[in-house]
């Protein structure tokens, strides 16, 4: 049985509410061997009576080794199997600024780049464009028309930019026409199937409008497109759990990953502290919050140690605030490590809390790397943690007579 | 997504090395409840570095109480599920023996038997005959030919050999003719599909022509045939793992597990020495070696408690140099359990240790089973074993954006 028809199956209705905090990148590593984690170094007394009152583990995010982008890793927390589900490179690029993405659309990655007279192209980035020029150069490309389609062309950052086709049956099978290389012409797109050669008829038609509208906009004169994505059809967080789930997420990609569950997105301000306050005031609206703290991700792929800890002990200042709130289920964790050593996401285990008036009880009085490890948890996959929060907020029946 | 096709989906290549040393059955037991283990009671300085070093944690190879062969415990460690990929009786068989099986060969074991003047057997082992015998009635028949296939018949050990018939469309859905019992004329051989009756057609011809070649050689005058078996198609590990890999093995059945996923077999001697000499004249042709080390299991199967802990002693001895080759990922683990109070072959979880640059330390500084079990890789499938050793290696780029 498919674990969410397992949920379906055996779950009620109750009125406790869980609370799911993912700290992004949560995850660390010492900088030199028999060194501390930046979760070891940063002072959390918040954090750690939270991991002496609840049981502690590792969540692994998709597979041991497997490093996940954003989109898994979350999809992985949401309790979607993150093998089974995948989201493709261009949606989740319209999903980071905040595009409200459909099921008729395909989700494409623009660049702009810049052709010669004969129409190779001699710079794949057209000379890093601001993204001023980048907003004024999509605005020319908004005024395309197709018949058939709806066109949407939205500015991303200098050079890249985001193409969304609205149609009836459209496909996503399509291949890239950046050709990775400079001295040579884009390539026409093609479909590997009929739904998806639709999608390369409009994109062709799109190509050769635009080539027309930037002629003379040299360095910004052609795009290429790249990321072919339709947005995956996927079930509700409201149909797998029965939940009323909100987000309260300041970053546009995780709104828009919360948005592909379903959830409600909250207008939560920019700082943890108005997310707190969000929170706080949207309370007694929802079953399910998803509260997305970002800086503990970006400090570590900055490669910053020390404002990494400095991000973790912001977020252990709020923790308090939290849980005064008194949620029946009270879950810190992260969507992926991102150890400053490595700048960047890693496979590594995300230390991960579970408080609960029904959890067990283990040894465990520090959040921590080195103590999770030996947490009642174990190292469980993220896919799974939503099982876990369910039953400890006794909204899971008994499975089976 | 499968995982073959998820690493082949993120692979990186790089000029990092990853040394993965398999002692054989490595796991054990104390002979009384409280003593130590065979590899507890072993003084392995060197292993214990390793273990201070990096990260352990212990590898189920199957699942939790499965006890696998040698088969399936080193598929699961080169990273191919065992209950997917399953390499028949007759395959085995022959890798042991060093035959190069190909695509279109179906192995077989066979015995010798004795047949009284009715053709009924009256002894399933042919009076367990020399090996010497075996080998000379194995040239006897070797003379046999049918027309449309050729045929191998090879020697193994006193009453047993193994027969390959190598023809196009041949299937392995035969009866075994051994009926299990004496008494009984041997069985007819009859196949399942179009295929595998190919395979029996050729195989009741092969039987009535070796009771002719051998009717004058009781009480080694008639063979009974089992474990029909194709070689499995199989992805190779440069096909998944893009890895240039190089099996470091003295035992032809090692070989040949090594063999099937296409690592490249080295000339490595017959001891342990040798083979550490081999892997230090190889090491800057490969990305990936694997060596194996027979001695931890043969004694355990002897249930030689104190020779096993000598092997694991011989083993620790050799650790310092294949340390100072500076392998980028160092694994030493094992295939599977063989307890030497069990004598055999075991499903409790083996000791496995990574050391790596961005492993995540854990408090363990013992390498033992009690120890491994509080380590920081948990219990986790042998089959993932590859891709933490992959992700150590900086091979693994990003899952999803």
């Amino acid at each position: 049985m498919h674990q969410h028809d397992l949920i379906r199956s055996i779950r009620e209705v109750n009125s406790s509410k869980i609370l799911l905090v993912v700290a992004d990148g949560l995850g660390g590593l010492p900088l030199k061997p028999g060194g501390k984690t930046e979760l070891e170094t940063a002072n959390t007394p918040n954090l750690d009576d939270a991991a002496r009152d609840g049981i502690c583990g590792l969540s692994i995010p998709v597979l041991p080794g497997i490093t996940p982008g954003s989109g898994p890793g979350h999809l992985g927390l949401f309790g979607y199997d993150p093998l089974e589900h995948q989201i493709g490179r261009g949606v989740l690029e319209a999903l980071g600024i905040n595009f409200p993405v459909t099921g008729k659309d395909v989700a494409i990655r623009g660049n702009f780049v810049t052709v010669d007279k004969d129409g190779k192209i001699s710079d794949r980035r057209a000379g890093r464009p601001t993204t001023e020029r980048c907003v004024e150069m999509c605005k020319k490309m908004s005024t395309i028309k197709i018949p058939g389609a709806e066109l949407f062309v939205e500015p991303v950052k200098e050079h890249r930019f985001v193409l969304v086709i609205r149609a009836d049956g459209l496909g996503d099978k399509v291949n890239d026409t950046d050709p990775q290389a400079v001295g040579v012409k884009p390539l026409q797109a093609k479909g590997e199937d009929t739904a998806s050669q639709k999608t390369a008829d409009l994109v062709n038609q799109f190509i050769a409008a635009a080539a027309k509208v930037l002629a003379a906009d040299a360095p910004t004169n052609m795009v290429t497109l790249r990321g072919f994505a339709v947005y995956p059809a996927i079930a509700s967080m409201e149909d797998i759990y029965g939940l009323k789930a909100c987000a309260i997420a300041v970053y546009p990609m995780y709104k828009g990953l919360a948005r592909l569950v379903n959830m409600t997105i909250s207008d939560c301000g920019s700082t943890l502290e108005e997310q707190v306050r969000t929170l706080e005031k949207l309370w007694s609206q929802y079953d399910f919050f998803f509260l997305h703290y970002k800086y503990t991700d970006s400090t570590g792929e900055d490669g910053n140690f020390d404002a990494k800890v400095k991000a973790i002990e912001a977020l252990d200042a709020e923790i308090g605030k939290m849980r005064a709130l008194k949620p029946d289920v009270f879950i810190v964790t992260g969507d992926h490590s991102t150890p400053s050593k490595m700048k960047s996401h890693s496979w590594h285990g995300v230390p991960t809390l579970i408080v609960a008036d029904n959890a067990r009880f283990d040894g465990v009085t520090h959040f921590s790397e080195s103590s999770c490890i030996t947490g009642g948890l174990g190292q469980f996959q993220a896919k799974h943690l939503m099982l876990l929060a369910m039953a400890h907020a006794n909204k899971l029946g008994k499975y089976g007579a």
